[in-house]
């Protein structure tokens, strides 16, 4: 008799994006004629079309494979050095940042890269986690065994949340007690809230003095547009003896189609076995790249190597400055209406507190059913969510502008 | 203080793969007048060409990435309805085998997906798995902590081996205890076996008796010449209870570096609680797929897509009678040096055994410097494989005549 991991039956049924498409097929089923008004700043997708020197190099690369003479099969798992070294030298050695080819792990995707690290921890680590947090984060440690129930807020037992709210301005600080294992996201999602480099120095020294690792997820560096503010945890003295980095081309390439990420496990790490001796992490995350994993599509890595190219570089950033752009409308917008506003500065997301004590799905419904706007109800992402809502900038520019339209005619 | 999984330090630190590499490379460097003469037939990747149906394909929908009306960004996790519903319908109904659309799950490749699937399954199976046996699955085993520490043959503490010999021309039949878990590989890799209608049978009437789940690794089904022969098991009545299936494009469409592959987890398929109540597997893997997986790159799943469309199949089906023509002339060459000789007819392998009592190292030694080709030793699959080797048959056919003629001039 085969037993299942009844982990997973401590999980939430309701994922909040399967929730938001329910609602929104509600309503549209029973608005028909409002339906091609919808417009949809829910889910955090891409909307822009691929830089061309992308697309380029993924042709050339799949030419390539037609070819005997240039055909390649299998690739080194932790991905080709081709892109390694591009990422290594302009993420961080162009920056003066001590990172080297080797340290950099090129996989499918963000998501899957912050779910796989816990492979290589063990199951009696104490985890914290910020709340409000990408539903990822948590759910990976339930499916893993770190928790015990949810209460019914939907907190999970063993987890130990750091509350990001107003008064913090949503960057929460170390806790009192030590940690194990604690993630970061800034800029963040879903708050687009942005810590700076006192704050950030803060979470170094607590790691160093507890030796606690921190899983720092970059996927929206790219969108910090002020140079004093850390675009990289190893920007911090001493985080390459604490942390590993998470960084994605999803959001700056717009590769959440063509899936493309990185994981950064500098040399220097180390964990411990429940025996106090030291264990370096960089040859466990290897063992279990080159075990669970076989490499990311060939024309996809070339796809990634070719944002860095001067063209790539431009292309990426005016993707990027389109979204800010768009960041800009809508939180002008949002204040405009005399709604209390976070994020959109450093960040594709504007977080708004709902006005009137309206619940996060109460504003949902609300800017659904009267603006026809799509957005994210602040209390799928934790309990302290609840009463904001967020607005994505990804979109059309003409579609922004109408967002910002319909909320300077809401009527709260 | 982050603890680590102390059950990745259980794992033996000299991976197959990369000792064979050693040995090439000290080799090479110590005979540089024979460097160029080495023929590799070691690993088994495939060499030609990807078919152009494919290579079109992923051109074109990377075009579409490039305009914003054709633009798409994350898909669904599970993958896109158009290559799931390609795959049911081709692989499986046009076979007369019950498989739905949404009981396939696109990934990025059966060593992904045999590793994953122990995530829904608890840590107190009893799990199977033939000897000798591609070693990820005996490996992912290690670091889930399902086993104990490895004996001084590399066999793991707590793993039911099912020899794989000579004897029952290797194919294990079922043991005589009840396993919850059994991992199968037909055609086998690496012996290149094949079992029978009526083998598989043996095995889905056990696994009914026990309520095991059968984990079949399809990879090679395409290479079977025999129509009798079953080439996916649920061909087998009642295996939709029993039995999850992978398959993977790599080695019928030479998707080796552009990575696709997928798992069918049947809805009819059920695992239990400890506690004795059945639970649905096809949910949890869903779960599982969603939360720590985003999709498969857009344009690959286009390109496999296109493996079915007729020129696709074309372009398959000669990529496969290349690599099978040369397994017929590796295998009647090794039969003709008086070698034992099995696999080649229904898969891409050739499973010699080594003469003269020879260890799997001393012959892929001798091959190495006396033909200067590069096999695989048998041991590295496990214990069972001791004193044999495995010759890939995946290669250009001039490399393969020239392996033919210096195994015929081999003197043992």
């Amino acid at each position: 008799m085969a037993i299942i991991n009844e982990h997973y039956l401590k999980l939430k049924a309701g994922y909040l994006f399967p929730e938001i498409a329910r609602r929104v097929r509600v309503f549209t089923e029973e608005h028909p004629d409002v339906a091609a008004r919808v417009i949809r700043c829910g889910i955090g997708d891409v909307t822009e079309p691929l830089p061309q020197a992308a697309i380029d190099a993924m042709k050339s690369a799949t030419d390539e494979l037609g070819d005997r003479a240039t055909f390649r099969g299998y690739g080194p798992e932790q991905g080709y050095e081709f892109l390694r070294a591009a990422i290594a030298e302009n993420d961080y050695r162009a920056r003066g940042l001590d990172i080297a080819d080797d340290e950099v792990f090129i996989s499918d995707g963000s998501k899957c890269d912050t779910a796989n690290i816990l492979d290589i921890f063990g199951d009696d680590n104490r985890i914290a986690i910020t709340d409000p947090v990408y539903p990822v984060y948590v759910d990976t440690n339930v499916m893993a065994g770190h928790t015990g129930a949810a209460d019914d807020k939907g907190a999970y037992e063993g987890i130990i949340y750091l509350p990001c709210t107003a008064e913090n301005n949503f960057v929460a600080a170390p806790p009192a007690e030590a940690v194990d294992i604690v993630y970061l996201c800034f800029p963040n999602n879903p708050t687009g809230a942005v810590a700076t480099r006192e704050q950030l120095t803060e979470w170094v020294e607590y790691a160093r003095r507890h030796n606690t690792i921190i899983f720092f997820d970059a996927a929206y560096g790219d969108y910090i547009t002020d140079p004093n503010l850390p675009r990289s945890i190893y920007e911090i003295p001493g985080a390459r003896e604490c942390a590993i980095e998470f960084r994605s081309f999803s959001k700056s390439g717009g590769f959440t189609g063509v899936r493309c990420a990185l994981t950064v496990v500098p040399q220097s790490l180390q964990g411990s076995t429940a025996g106090g001796e030291k264990v370096a992490l960089h040859p466990l995350w290897l063992r279990r790249s080159t075990t669970k994993f076989n490499g990311v599509s060939y024309p996809v890595q070339r796809a990634a190597e070719a944002l860095y190219s001067p063209q790539g570089q431009q292309q990426v950033q005016a993707l990027i400055a389109h979204y800010m752009g768009n960041a800009r409308i809508l939180r002008a917008a949002a204040q405009q209406a005399g709604l209390k506003v976070w994020g959109g500065e450093h960040a594709p997301y504007i977080w708004i507190a709902a006005p009137n004590n309206l619940s996060s799905w109460e504003v949902f419904d609300r800017m659904l059913h009267e603006a026809n706007v799509v957005t994210t109800p602040g209390s799928g992402f934790g309990s302290q969510g609840e009463g904001y809502f967020r607005i994505s900038a990804f979109n059309s520019r003409a579609n922004v502008e109408e967002v910002a339209r319909r909320l300077g005619a809401m009527q709260w």
